[in-house]
């Protein structure tokens, strides 16, 4: 059937995507989407057209329906959630100021547009709580079998240099801002409680949710230390990445990448509410972890996990920690 | 299966994805694309960093495997072009020149490396073709059932103000840069002579692109008049858009967001090799259709086609003409 830009039919609660189409869809969307303080041009043309002085920090993630989310669990307010929470995180870890988004989707013809509605305001919330002033500037939206979330970031660095994974110094302190352990305690609750028969049940991880909510809710819908970024670039950090394989396996690609040692202590991982091996381990965290010199001052809200070392490597407690954690191939 | 960073087995001609892994799968691919001369911090940190003055063009899209191709039609090489340059046409349109790309790529886990490697060639050829200097800056490599291409492309406005859709004025001529017709007639042809008993046959496909070279590449890997996005800006265009649904659809949308008509004349429409009704509702052209100052002179390589007129619509030879092209729920 071929298309025209027809009006679209008067919005019905229970339209789905194929009903009302690419256009009509998106004519109920873009309006919930936050425009965004460096927006010039905003959706609606063939491109958008943001605001930069001097350089723009770039970063792209997609979550496809089986590897990274499952339907039954994750609600259209938790992807939208987690889609702008994920990419934040990493422009964050360069040291930068959110500033726009574009977003991707491919869903089921059959997806109510009501549930792309859920998705968007939860996307906004994220947005308005992480990244005040961040806008929604473009997009696509297809259909697929299954849905696939592409969500590229933008961000400022406000005259700052981009801090890199290199930097790590000899001498300096490693620190984290945000969570770690929880997301993979929810994964794990939920592959082990949410599966019934072999199949993923809603009502169990709904279930988990109400019994679990730090963990399971860490792991739908992360809350990651988005303005600390920032916070911890003007405090000097000479190395910062985005945790989100696990702190053991993003730890050693600071060591690698910096040509230093990590020396972590546990006592400090301890404080946090996951066991230690989630903490290690799990994976899909959203912490910051940077490293700083020793003469800075600790910022609000950082926790001190350990020092740079001469060396190669990561040690937790002086022994030598295996570098594992999430991988989407395994 | 946890994850590491262990070096990858060596190179293996057969070996897959699901082999080799994500990072294997990246190191082999990352060397073969594009620095970009405006690449501050290239892959392989959370996010990229690209210079920018002021202000940079962003546009998304996505390719799936199923409504936007089939497996058996199109090569791997195809892809990699065909992502680059739809993309690339759309930063055209704004008036701006590419400066980098992202490009998130989901694929099955049996997928050799090798092909990734000839869809990275062919986007590196068709950016070092369409867009010399552009880079690609950032990425994301993951496993899907079926194949998912996302690609985000940037550009720089130089000092132009962007050329949106809604500036044509009454007086204005109609222009096209680039070849309009073929890609539909392609897609046709494959509908048409290319699916036996029901399934693609990728022999069918193969002997029409050496029979319909012209269409059949329109469609599979187009070759959109990229740098006469900049020159036609700085000719003056009013309005201008990247021909991706159809001339007569994409004509409207300028004229709606205008508060025009656009008057075609069917005469210089029929210069296109193909026949004129895939010319005006073929779809994925990735011509570039603008309006200019009846006092502007015409750039090389820009065809005239019409006039804009008080009124709103589009008229072929002074009779309306359907909105009708492409639309990917239909």
């Amino acid at each position: 059937m071929p298309a025209t830009d027809a009006p679209t039919p008067a919005a019905d609660a229970d339209a789905t995507v194929a009903q009302v189409g690419e256009r009509g869809a998106l004519a109920r969307i873009i309006p919930r989407l936050p425009r965004g303080d460096d927006t010039l041009v905003g959706p609606g043309d063939d491109a958008a057209v943001v605001r930069a002085d001097g350089s723009f920090v770039v970063t792209t993630d997609t979550m496809l329906e089986g590897p990274d989310f499952r339907a039954a669990w994750s609600t259209w307010a938790d992807l939208g959630a987690k889609a702008a929470a994920t990419n934040l995180a990493d422009v964050a870890a360069m040291g930068a100021r959110p500033t726009a988004l574009v977003v991707a989707l491919a869903v089921p013809g059959s997806t109510p547009v009501a549930e792309l509605e859920a998705f968007a305001d939860a996307l906004a919330a994220a947005v308005a709580s992480l990244a005040p002033g961040c806008g929604v500037v473009g997009g696509d939206l297809t259909t697929s079998e299954r849905t696939v979330i592409a969500v590229t970031a933008f961000g400022s660095l406000d005259g700052r240099s981009p801090v890199l994974r290199s930097g790590a110094q000899v001498g300096d302190r490693v620190v984290v801002a945000g969570d770690l352990g929880s997301a993979g305690e929810g994964v794990a609750l939920l592959f082990a409680e949410a599966i019934v028969d072999g199949v993923e049940s809603a009502d169990e991880a709904q279930r988990l949710r109400i019994e679990h909510p730090r963990a399971v809710m860490a792991q739908l819908a992360p809350l990651p230390p988005v303005a600390m970024g920032p916070v911890l670039a003007d405090a000097g950090a000479t190395a910062m990445l985005d945790v989100s394989d696990a702190l053991a396996l993003d730890a050693s690609r600071i060591a690698s990448a910096s040509g230093v040692r990590l020396a972590l202590r546990a006592a400090p991982l301890r404080s946090f509410p996951a066991p230690l091996d989630r903490v290690l381990h799990g994976g899909e965290d959203h912490a910051l972890l940077a490293t700083l010199p020793a003469s800075a001052a600790l910022p609000d809200g950082v926790l001190e996990i350990g020092v740079v070392e001469a060396g190669d490597g990561v040690t937790l407690d002086g022994e030598p920690l295996e570098a594992r954690g999430w991988d989407p191939f395994a």
